[in-house]
């Protein structure tokens, strides 16, 4: 793979990088990936956010990639590909918001960014001097964004890969509805303990008592696992930092048997008393 | 996540940091534990051991990391993180044993390190300066452990991060009942190819002849698979440096139908022959 | 584990080590592996490659290793451990090739390594000195090849480890049959999303337009996904740079009821018009 060094072309330097993709751990996808990236920045620092996410489910890499990107050091890149359009004319972008840098589709995988952010500035991956010779059509992880990224971990800045891009497509919105004493959300995910972490961010329900409804039940939220009995349901502020429905030493989602996309409600609990006392 | 930095603060250097946990690895858990510890030490070098401990088994995750420690070089911080009591009162803890330095919640995990080390020590991680700022309830890998663990592999101390912890948690034995001429344990793990791990050491077997009696039947202790045809069960030294009960290119979970806690008995040979001949 | 260090020990430096194997990552193998690894080489940068290389499938082992090693930098040195005959007299062996080194048993893991480079060479590794003291008969990855890749990493020459080792053992082709406008071969391996990837190079199959006889089934070579509609089947490069038969959102696997092994044949299509002409 030799051939001519790109003219702006940064310095090998420390650096990390994140890689979430829906690549799966049993194939060597995600470490031909690395393979790249320290062939092109050998002090590059890959680290595995997630490879499990669903196949091309674009949504459940975005909930995940915004509930981890903001634990990591400034300056990371964050490599992410789950890209059921590869091959088509889906645009490759470098996304650069709040001191950190996002590479992958342009297929909503960032609207949390762009929806964090609102300066957060986007370009276009075309310089082919960036990308492994002859790319191919099927695996644009490794010939077009993992390049990229290590470029990007050199310090090339975004701007050498090719034009702004100004419209970057977002998903439809991800956020919960917030009324006065409730908040209608869904679940975004289960994780492998069975909880149901859902869009809700933790910091909307501090500071007040609350009562989830999920699958036509109602379970009141806590601050910790050791408020409840082992084996009874409770909402509380997950390791996502959102809501989630979980079960003391089991599985809410075999208890509640509801999965991604599911409504849940949240009602704050003074609210609800006055409701009943009204009836 | 700017704030003041803590007074004693170490140098940002090379360590390893070993990681096990239950948090599996479809979540982005494990990753956003390595970004905080890139943050903080940004020279850290994470290991992962194992995230697929069964969740909340306690007594696996002590199985796990007391057959790993020891082939890491000195020095190396062993995060573990199999916490189902995260949010009650149970003790965050260091524990300083030869050489190395383990971190995680005080419920068992470290039971083999206090038996191979009398003299280990113990702190309890209270100081606030070097967590995550408002920890969670759910999450102290991230927001207690991860920042630990990254900080003594910077060179603090243990003793900067809490008073000593006198007297740590322990499991009930794990140790086999060892007898002369007979060894009395249990299946402690059963690995990816099915084997039976038992937790007998296997320098308790070198340099005489046994035979392993599980599940009603007996089996005699090889030096290797090749000693066996294949599809014959046989008895040796794993790869956990603990006797195993093995199928040669097979599972002796389905051949035997036993999983962990199943008694496993071994008999020196030469005595068996001299009980045989007095019947 | 102190002991006296090798004589030619090489200096401690950064070095890229990919690992395959067949140890899954629910148990500590790897983990411990890097750990040895890196008390070694504390330099060293380890990367998985795979390890859910079924389990003692060399033939799956070796193409995985193919598709792989070549977007790692040069100077990487290649640990690949799917080891049926560990404890046996099979030879541990280091190959060198095309500026990179392979560090494994010699059971035909290195196959296609010797197919691409006819000059390739290989030694026995024998020295004890660069092995774990007192080697177990069961888990060579971690006293053997771990230690020889850390070792190899530093810059100790191959030809240090043992004498050369002449005739190192091939896999029975894995090559597919090219006929003037034919190519038949199989199915190598079934990856996560169930693509059928065949051990035919993409390479032979550009700038021409071919149709793939899989199962019973005629289905066209296309350049992407893009150019089917979604949920029907095509034959494309994949990302193993391999012919493979997909479905376009969906599961080949499931959809032609093939796995590992099945007969797989391209036809050409000018050729075959020709054909479909004349009767």
């Amino acid at each position: 793979m030799s051939r001519t060094m790109p003219e702006v072309c940064g310095d090998v330097r420390r650096c990390v990088v994140s890689i979430l993709t829906d690549f799966g751990l049993s194939d060597p996808y995600v470490g031909v990936m690395k393979g790249v990236i320290l062939g092109i920045n050998p002090l590059a620092v890959p680290v595995d956010l997630s490879h499990e996410v669903p196949p091309q489910s674009i949504r459940i890499g975005a909930f995940m990639l915004e509930a981890s990107w903001r634990y990591f050091p400034e300056g990371t890149v964050h490599l992410a590909v789950v890209d059921p359009g590869v091959g088509t004319d889906r645009a490759p972008i470098v996304v650069s918001a709040g001191n950190h840098l996002f590479v992958g589709p342009d297929n909503g995988l960032f609207t949390p960014v762009f929806e964090t952010f609102p300066d957060a500035r986007a370009w276009r991956l075309e310089a082919s001097v960036y990308r492994l010779p002859r790319p191919s059509m099927t695996f644009h992880g490794r010939d077009v964004f993992a390049p990229a990224a290590a470029w990007l971990s050199r310090g090339v800045p975004p701007g050498q890969f090719g034009p702004v891009w100004p419209s970057p497509l977002r998903l439809e919105a991800l956020q919960p509805v917030v009324q006065e004493g409730r908040i209608d959300g869904e679940v975004s995910h289960v994780d492998r303990f069975g909880n149901l972490v859902t869009n809700i961010p933790g910091e909307l329900v501090r500071g007040a008592r609350w009562e989830v409804q999920v699958s036509g039940e109602r379970v009141s939220v806590h601050r910790t696992y050791g408020d409840v009995l082992e084996g009874a349901p409770l909402g509380l502020i997950g390791s996502f930092d959102r809501v989630e429905v979980s079960v003391r030493g089991g599985s809410a989602a075999e208890r509640f048997q509801v999965g991604v996309g599911a409504r849940v409600s949240l009602v704050r609990l003074d609210d609800l008393e006055k409701v009943r006392e009204a009836h």
